[in-house]
């Protein structure tokens, strides 16, 4: 054999490894991306989601389309301007009047491999689930999971319902706690001031002959023995929009209580003990941070109570959508996997440096004051924890500011008034869960009233 | 150079041609095929949907798992069991009470790549859209094109709000409609019998002051011009459950109509010509067949009643899943797609085909008739059509067969009573829209209890 034969002998080998290898590439490559029906949907959703928005904004798949590109442009956080969000807007005003749970976004955009859902054209078209009822199996065996791993609620021997939004579900447990009312005079609906405004707005939208909204719990303490009356309560633990971790405040037989536990998460408050109560309302909002998806749950204990909600989500929207159910179902798995306790890190992390810092720079004022709560130990992170409330209660100390909301507009601060909440406005309520761009700005904004304040009374100190 | 020399200088280079052809290939491949974040997600869709149900059932993605594989079960077409539900249950009843639109799954597996979507884990998880308010302006742009297409309603200059399903906006709309009622008594809220059962137990649901569900229409017809009470009435066109392209009866201006639309569809019925009403109402159960969606949409003409609906959907559920309204907007893309006419081809044909054959069964009995419905020029389909509604409306013929329901139940068919629908029992309602398997054993079971009743008339007559 000649040198030269040798030398293309060896290039084709070589060749031939090459193709093997190449060959074997192409076959595994495309056993394991072979995607028929789902690979367009796939693409368009990397696609949208690949837009750039400068980390102060994003783009969705069903976002407004003006270029010519056929991508949906940027949906820019407050004050972020620009096609890709990168323009700030200096004199904009923050708005945190909403609790808009945006902090927990990082979070999903992190697990995207494991939150997505694929809905196909054809999920679940019907009005049933096979069983005949309009709630996942699945789901409802997933929430229990849940709350045994966090322990914030005994859910045994109970039973669950779903609610657009935990919002439907107030208006459903009015509802079934005050049909056995054979008293002439409607039942009396209560709640703690300073309560959540929907309770109110919620119960007399209607006008329902059966129940009423009545104010302030507190007036109406010692008159439920007396009475013949009965009284469904709302209690909220903690407390929106100050963050006491209330209790019921009625007793006896005329008392019912609805238990609002939006916020009772270790995100929040320390997790002293599970609850146990015979009515308790949570929300996807608050847990994962997917206020869009209008997704609550009720846990009840009395079956009576439970058929009556049942038949009020029934007759009032049929249930609840099953792309909603699919998606929470998928959401909830993340909350549980691995050591179950990723979302609860990394939302505890975020809510407790705010505080540290809003608590800091509030130290120095005397203008704005915020009560202290106290610190409890939660038995699911097995520690002694300050509480680290979705808003910041802030109340405005000098005489003059009566109108507290009216002292932040003037500093670019839009935060929820007093009275929406049934108390005076010397108090303010803020958002603390939304979007990172919102609660810095928040932070610079009332860090210049504080100073500017401050430099006020120095100014006139040494005069 | 020597002829061996020559042979491996010809098979290196078709190696380098097939290694160049490889790679190319592989780049290719990759760059078509490069999905990151989604892959996992549209896997495990596809392995779920590749599941056999022996085209008499299908698996979910949230379906119960109880094999070790991992895999959901197959959730079969009522009267099919099995793990693949390839058994028939040759006793089990056919139920075609509820009007489960599932007719129109084929459709949407045939297009399964354009209707699927991909929801990330971070999709709108805010409470707001970007302009702040509860609905997609990309969705609300969709429902004018598509009335404007199939030409059943006048949008422009009308405002529209969603609703968890038509279900919800039934109660917003009566809601909306009695709010100005300076009067002592409830505005009256009426329907003409036979009528969809929900007008009556939504609107008597809360008890409420402003408005009382009083019947059937036509015991007010002459009562509305004297009287200075308020009245809604219902407008359901076609009717459910007759099919009758119902007219207002109530006139005055003490009178409001609601017309409820739903099957007002080429599906169902002739399209003569646009309605255009004051209050409309749809749904995407009966155009798409996605009732598990729980998808409505009002169109209004007064701003002050449409801010009251909006007003009503905010304090009753926060709006409507952001899931929900991505998937409306993707499937109703689908059903503009291309000529924008195959999902009412595909639904009429079906549709068409199982009333000529209802009606061709039919047609030798004297024990139960139905209504003929007339023909009517469609302006969408540029054709005399004859009505093929979404369900059938039996009526019982002998004497004795007062309770006709009892009559099917006993040949193993489930339907509504005329009693619910505010007539007698006599009636009963069928659904035509369920999935190919309910309808061609009910059709098989009507076809048996007509042959049983003719033989036994024969044999009576040849005595």
């Amino acid at each position: 054999m000649s040198s030269l034969d040798l030398k293309w002998k060896v290039l084709f080998s070589v060749s031939v490894i090459v193709n093997f290898t190449c060959i074997v590439l192409v076959i595994l490559h495309s056993e394991t991306t072979h995607l028929s029906w789902t690979r367009k949907t796939a693409t368009e959703a990397e696609k949208v989601a690949s837009i750039s928005c400068s980390g102060h904004g994003r783009a969705y798949l069903d976002g407004l389309v003006l270029r010519e590109d056929g991508k949906p442009i940027c949906e820019c956080n407050a004050c972020f301007t620009g096609p890709d969000c990168s323009l700030f807007k200096p004199s904009c005003a923050v708005d945190v009047d909403s609790g808009n749970p945006m902090f927990l976004e990082p979070f999903w955009k992190q697990n995207a491999g494991s939150s997505g859902v694929m809905v196909a054209g054809w999920h679940r078209m019907g009005y049933e689930f096979e069983d005949g009822s309009l709630i996942s199996k699945q789901l409802e065996s997933v929430i229990h999971k849940l709350h045994e791993t966090v322990g914030n609620a005994n859910t045994s021997n109970k039973y669950i319902v779903f609610g657009v939004g935990s919002t439907q579900l107030l208006n459903a447990a009015v509802y079934a706690l005050s049909h056995h009312n054979s008293n002439s005079s409607p039942t009396k609906v209560v709640a703690s001031a300073p309560y959540y405004p929907v309770y109110k707005s919620q119960t007399e939208l209607l006008d329902s002959k059966k129940y009423k909204f009545s104010g302030d719990t507190s007036s109406w303490k010692n008159k439920t023995r007396s009475s013949r009356t009965n009284f469904i309560e709302f209690v909220t633990c903690p407390n929106n929009p100050d963050g006491h971790l209330n209790k019921a405040v009625l007793q006896g037989k005329f008392a019912r209580h609805v238990y609002d536990l939006a916020y009772y998460w270790p995100h929040y408050t320390a997790i002293p003990s599970p609850m146990d109560e015979d009515l308790m309302l949570f929300t996807l909002s608050k847990l994962t941070g997917h206020a869009g998806s209008r997704f609550g749950w009720a846990i009840v204990k009395d079956k009576d109570v439970y058929e009556r909600m049942v038949e009020y989500i029934d007759l009032n929207t049929y249930g609840i959508p099953r792309e909603t159910q699919l998606r929470a179902l998928k959401l909830l798995n993340v909350v549980l996997q691995g050591d179950r306790r990723e979302i609860f890190r990394f939302a505890h992390t975020i809510m407790k440096t705010r505080w540290e810092k809003l608590a800091e720079m509030l130290s120095t004022s005397k203008r704005f004051s915020m009560e202290q709560l106290p610190s409890q130990h939660c038995a699911f992170s097995k520690q002694v924890r300050p509480t680290s409330p979705a808003f910041a209660w802030l109340k405005c100390e000098a005489e003059e500011d009566e109108e507290c909301h009216n002292v932040l507009r003037e500093a670019n601060i839009i935060g929820r008034k007093g009275a929406v909440f049934g108390v005076e406005n010397r108090y303010v309520r803020l958002s603390v869960v939304n979007s990172r761009d919102d609660f810095d700005l928040l932070l610079q904004r009332l860090q210049d009233l504080v100073s500017k304040h401050l430099s006020i009374v120095d100014a006139v100190m040494s005069l």
